[in-house]
């Protein structure tokens, strides 16, 4: 069946307190690759049948209204997988 | 600066109590595209320089050990962007 990934993030301008933590997770551990972690949501949206521009638009509008929350998120993505 | 992008979904045999709460608010809505939502988490991992072997093995060794849990959580992706 196909599915629609939807990615949200926290803004850029915004803190981001859960990935502060796992930035100050990767210090303690050791880990020193990463300059920075920003944590946000991917939702997979399964669709019974074929992926239509109707289903697609629905996808974007239930993304920006229902899945995020614009005052705070950004919908960093839409895409049909498999 | 490049960014690898670690996607984490809860297992296909677990219950997914945030996505169904969701599917539930879609019915509501009275949004019928989709049958299904899961939500997992889409970590950004920022890098300063260059995306090394190195950096992409230490990429994958902290998605499996600091950022899921393997016992309720998949990896389902590690990509580079940017």
């Amino acid at each position: 069946m196909p599915t629609i990934v939807v990615d949200v993030m926290p803004k850029a301008e915004l803190l981001d307190p859960q990935g502060k933590a796992v930035t100050g997770a990767f210090a303690r551990l050791g880990v020193d690759a990463f300059s920075g972690v920003r944590i946000g949501k991917r939702f997979e949206l399964t669709v019974e049948g074929e992926v239509s521009d109707e289903v697609l638009a629905e996808a974007s509008r239930v993304a920006a209204e229902v899945l995020s929350n614009s005052v705070i998120e950004d919908v960093v993505g839409i895409e049909v997988v498999e």
